[in-house]
């Protein structure tokens, strides 16, 4: 298992989910591997008060956090990494297998013990409801997908196995972990959190808005096609604030030639 | 996931299951990862016709083949793996945590491509009931115990969730598998099936009672002794072959000197 430092870096998120047996499942596997760090998105109310109130609920789920969106939830995270089975569409982040993925978040949530990285990040794993899984929309949140290699003739799995499965293989002992490729940003504790690219990604929407880059009906989806993009390029924060700096300068140009300052 | 024969060659075994959801989990891992072989030791009746006939069952519950004792549904296996926590007893058994117990698993139901290991061998992995997990008597029918890693402050997993956390670990992609020690007799086709080393564990316990060598009201415990000590010798089917000779001998020899012959 992972040391309680390294549990308490780690978020499992869960977006609508409906049945309250499958809720109190999850919650059950995160306490079998150490962890205790719940949130809910968008539940529905009465389900949620189910799982909640139900006999032997872990205190984790007592403690859960509950958000209105995913944005919030996954706030403050370096690393978001959604999971899904690759059934019905082909998504456009990278997608890994849940191995990879699972050494992924071990990194970016440890500090090694050679002071290459000196503080470690938060990092976030993402499960969508059970009626059908996570959309575009949630995706555009996660820096990649963990898929889990399932039987073309029933790739679904159930939401609290799916739990139990990646929980388990994220706290793999670790001499028995695969040697973990470094991906690009995910392991630097100087990598932005999710906040952050949301922020850059409203600078980027308001001037594209400004010099009529796309009609406004278009918007929702560019936010998406947005939101994807930057966090395939992962900047660090450096990056993050020279770009930040680049297009509010821009948005100063573009409103003192309208005379608007 | 493994080849359609090696799934074949896999038994997944419930003793006395409760909870018809939980049934309906387990049966739904395997069809998620591809193994359709599923027997039930014992149901509690009402239960099982409930998980049988709940909608949307997968075939293999359906097909599911019920047994009285679990001597009788592992009869024809070459390798038992139980599963379990260890928060209450010290087994007996000798312990593998989940991946090596996994890798003794493939072995066992797999003919390598070098033509080393000739003709496949069939295995079962056991998993207990939700109140108690496999009993002491249970355990005494498996070579091994295979043990997730789990938290001291909630040890004890959901039943559907361990039985995806094993088929997850046994299916792993061959590139992302530890390499196995090789396990005293375990790879062996030439292994005896369990339902052999009963037959040999009949004659000695026949031959104990003729030579008075325990009381009558010891059998059950000694029997069960027996089991244990059998399974971990691991006698391939010649050693078997050579000791069923020498206890029917020895059964002949007493017989014979006590006018019976």
């Amino acid at each position: 298992l992972l040391t309680p430092e390294q549990c308490d870096r780690l978020d499992v998120v869960l977006v609508s989910p409906r049945n309250p047996l499958n809720i109190g499942a999850a919650a059950r596997a995160m306490a079998n591997f150490g962890f205790h760090r719940l949130s809910i998105v968008a539940p529905f109310a009465q389900n949620w008060m189910e799982a909640k109130s139900a006999v032997g609920a872990p205190d984790l789920l007592r403690d859960a956090k509950v958000f209105d969106t995913l944005s919030e939830a996954v706030a403050h995270c370096t690393l978001v990494i959604g999971t899904g089975s690759l059934d019905r569409r082909r998504p456009v982040q990278s997608t890994l297998d849940l191995p990879e993925a699972a050494g992924q978040l071990r990194r970016a949530i440890a500090a090694d013990g050679d002071g290459k990285i000196a503080v470690a990040g938060r990092a976030a794993i993402i499960f969508g409801s059970e009626k059908h899984g996570l959309t575009a929309d949630d995706l555009s949140w996660c820096h990649a997908i963990a898929v889990i290699e399932t039987s073309e003739d029933q790739p679904s799995m159930n939401l609290g196995q799916s739990v139990a499965v990646c929980l388990y293989e994220i706290s793999r002992p670790p001499q028995q972990q695969m040697p973990v490729q470094k991906v690009k940003g995910a392991e630097h504790p100087e990598h932005p959190e999710s906040g952050q690219l949301d922020r850059l990604a409203e600078l980027i929407e308001e001037t594209m808005d400004q010099v009529n880059y796309k009609t406004r009906g278009a918007r929702s989806e560019n936010g998406e096609a947005l939101r994807v993009l930057l966090r395939r390029l992962m900047p660090n924060e450096a990056d993050l604030r020279r770009m930040m700096g680049l297009f509010r300068r821009i948005l100063w140009q573009i409103r003192r030639q309208a005379g608007k300052i």
